[in-house]
């Protein structure tokens, strides 16, 4: 493959994780230690600050800016939510993007997201090539909620596991201590569609006494009489119960539980927006089974903890991130990089390839067997699977008020050069 | 003073914090230091469990497990909101109490708690007293809540703000990263009455950018046109805005802003429960703003979020339950230990005491100044106070699964010898 010089530019894209600074981190540090790759530029706020061409500049930032984002959460160079649609309907909006990157020579995009932005990126790379532009394109997965397809796991899901399976363990010794009076507390967990984020955060559960003692993911259509029921056997049984319950629980008919309506209950790609499942299991439980129940949302809090996150999800996120400049360097365009589990013990992972759009149409789901028989608990086999990625400790820079440091990018602006734009 | 050798009842009580345990190891490792002290018992549930003469046998304990009190969150005696009333309406319960203490030969009582759990102990030292009964009752503070009288500060509060700060700017980062979509934020911290969680959280905010933008205690009424207003500027200056809400914002009149009905609005102390400040603000963004807005309600995770500890706040908890034993070893009984600040550089504490009953009628409201004359942003007052008390890590043992391990009490069981009682 001949070797492509010219400039790369990285942006992410979605829900932010602990762990996708760390990506970043790995892009760019490796397109610096490549001969090919003349400058690094950022996207603001993902696609959006491509398509009005509000891009900066990485290399100028510090060398301690740089490696400060592996231990920075959230995304360092924004993200996004913008939706571009099929090639028919976006083309006007596909074609700006390869005008910006024929404007400032950037060959190689790297794109940091989920499987919308695995699309946005597929779609970009058949553009440019109707353009006859060689431009090398390659996808870094991301996401929280673990459901792309072709990669054993996603960077992003091992620090949220381990963040909220602590905080569902002490919760859990919150209501073990009080259960005389606060008897029950529900924690909501993220995850709309897949259950991977509840049951992963429900090994917490190590013994009976521990929380939690009843989980509950949106794959497993959920009954009310049959929640009821849990909720008062394991009441009986401990004395109090702590409820790990995924935001997207669902009944039968593919309705959740909870919908909201008003202005805002929509995202900008149509994906209902949720919220209050912890509310509803509460009133359901002080209601039908007559005991006290709190609840805890920890919310984005989640998807941010660099404090308490896991360091083998902050090394595979940058891991995969480096790994798609090599590729590119090497050649390649149209692959997200996955990972491959190779073994559990000891836990040893690679990388591979999927081809974008594959991912962009794949969504992997909890399977059944994560989850035991009555569907309120996980299994052994979930237990194994979760364990090797919540593993280590990545100690973060505590500044002298006692709080963690994190870095900021200064944004060095890249002269515009394409021309005006509306979106 | 003469010596006084018998056993001590050492008893939990209230809202579990971070580090009551570490104030339990003081209690019980001094407890085993001294020669008066022939065992320490535990109160299973605080004051119920001395009532039901459900008491176990901490000297039992392996000293793994008492050293590692210090760094499991939570109570691990067990906690109550058991409350008892005047010495005219409960003098029953009273009596009980130096009655299982007298046929158990307890001659040392230590209570860990707030206002509450201190007006109990005052009682029941009356009632020896009118026993002849010789017993040295000393009190421990505990609470997040901060709002002891008479104490620099409380053992639990330095914890919480730790962790609900560092949520807080992760949180932020959050919304920095997605403000083109989810533009507003509202963290809840815990708070009844007193802004001190709020207002300590918010040292966080180090520069403009950081959060929280605005903050908001129960000190200071609530209006919900001011609070408009403040979004509206801040979200006009930096294109974002994330608050810092304690769940118990009150209008002028003494109104909670979110009051709850139904079964379980109150606990067992008449206190009002809350629940609902952050949608209520996310429901006044979207409307009044139209802006998106998200929110997150750490509940009690906040207050038991060993994984991030203070260290000077665990330090201090263990310094205050020893300090009771040595003084009421050495012969004092009807005080509650203070924390006296002797200086903030180098940060210095000494500890003091206080009568029982005058902590018991006491309640420490956030000082005005600590916050900025508009009501929505503390000071530089309050933010010398608070940093002194977050700083230091104390880190947790973390288990081969890669989430931290906590000590539990086996609870040896005392036999029973005070005959049948019922609550």
């Amino acid at each position: 493959m001949a070797k492509l010089r010219g400039k790369a530019l990285v942006a992410q894209s979605g829900g932010p994780t602990t762990v996708i600074n760390s990506s970043l981190c790995g892009v760019v540090q490796e397109c610096i230690r490549s001969d090919e790759i003349e400058a690094v530029y950022g996207g603001h706020n993902g696609i959006l600050g491509v398509l009005i061409e509000d891009i900066f500049d990485i290399t100028k930032e510090t060398k301690m800016t740089i490696e400060g984002l592996k231990r920075a959460p959230s995304a360092a160079a924004g993200s996004c939510r913008y939706k571009l649609k099929s090639l028919k309907e976006s083309r006007r909006e596909y074609q700006r993007i390869v005008d910006v990157f024929k404007a400032h020579n950037i060959r190689y995009f790297f794109y940091i997201g989920g499987n919308d932005s695995m699309d946005t990126a597929d779609k970009v790379a058949t553009i440019a090539g109707e353009n006859d532009y060689e431009l090398r394109v390659m996808g870094v997965p991301k996401t929280i909620d673990n459901d792309l397809a072709e990669t054993d796991h996603t960077p992003g899901y091992g620090s949220e596991v381990k963040y909220l399976a602590t905080t569902v363990m002490e919760s859990g010794r919150d209501t073990e201590a009080l259960y005389t009076f606060d008897a029950a507390t529900v924690v909501e967990a993220m995850g709309r569609n897949a259950g991977w984020i509840a049951a992963g955060a429900a090994v917490a559960h190590r013994t009976e006494e521990d929380a939690p003692h009843l989980v509950y993911v949106p794959e497993i259509p959920f009954s009310f009489r049959k929640f009821v029921k849990d909720v008062k056997e394991t009441y009986k049984r401990l004395g109090r119960v702590v409820i790990l319950a995924a935001e997207g629980l669902q009944d039968g008919r593919g309705n959740y539980i909870t919908e909201q309506t008003g202005d805002f209950a929509k995202d900008a790609f149509g994906h209902v927006q949720l919220g209050g499942v912890a509310e509803t299991l509460k009133s359901i439980i002080e209601k039908e089974v007559g005991i006290k129940c709190r609840y805890n949302k920890p919310g984005t809090a989640q998807r941010n903890a660099m404090h308490f996150a896991s360091l083998t999800d902050v090394n595979e996120a940058y891991l995969v991130g480096a790994q798609a400049v090599r590729e590119a360097v090497a050649g390649g365009s149209g692959f997200m990089i996955t990972l491959i589990r190779e073994s559990d013990h000891p836990y040893q992972v690679s990388t591979g390839r999927a081809n974008l759009s594959v991912v962009a149409n794949g969504e992997k789901f909890l399977p059944r067997d994560f989850m035991n028989e009555s569907g309120n608990h996980i299994t052994e086999k979930c237990r194994r699977y979760v364990l090797p990625l919540i593993r280590g400790e990545a100690p973060v820079t505590i500044g002298p008020d006692g709080l963690p440091e994190y870095v900021r990018f200064k944004r060095y602006p890249v002269e515009k050069k394409a021309g005006e734009f509306k979106i």
